[in-house]
């Protein structure tokens, strides 16, 4: 845990409406995007190996995507 | 769109057990990732305007996880 730099998800906040954004508020967004980052990455090495190949492409992505929404 | 770096998205698949990571698939979980990140980001600016203020702090970061989990 803890990949993600802050800056970025503080942007995203503020792209998505906000006036203002405290840190804490940016580091919890943070944490809670990279839970979710690690699930879907969970799932889509899974469809890798279940493909036989080695390396998480977009594909395996798009499909983690589609079982786990 | 496209706040994220993608290095930190490639290492996060790589910490969730991954062997390699094309350069597609990280942008591919970047996408998600900043789509996920965008919701969440929306529902917790409702609940900060619903409490009166106008920072988005990380309580109402957690609340909208719990609205939207």
């Amino acid at each position: 845990m803890g990949e993600l730099p802050i800056a970025p998800v503080g942007r995203i906040i503020k792209n998505a409406g906000a006036e203002r954004v405290s840190a804490d508020g940016s580091e919890a967004l943070a944490v809670l995007m990279e839970e979710f980052g690690t699930a879907m990455a969970k799932e889509a090495i899974k469809l890798t190996r279940h493909a036989g190949r080695k390396t998480v492409k977009s594909v395996d992505i798009k499909m983690a995507a589609e079982i786990l929404k």
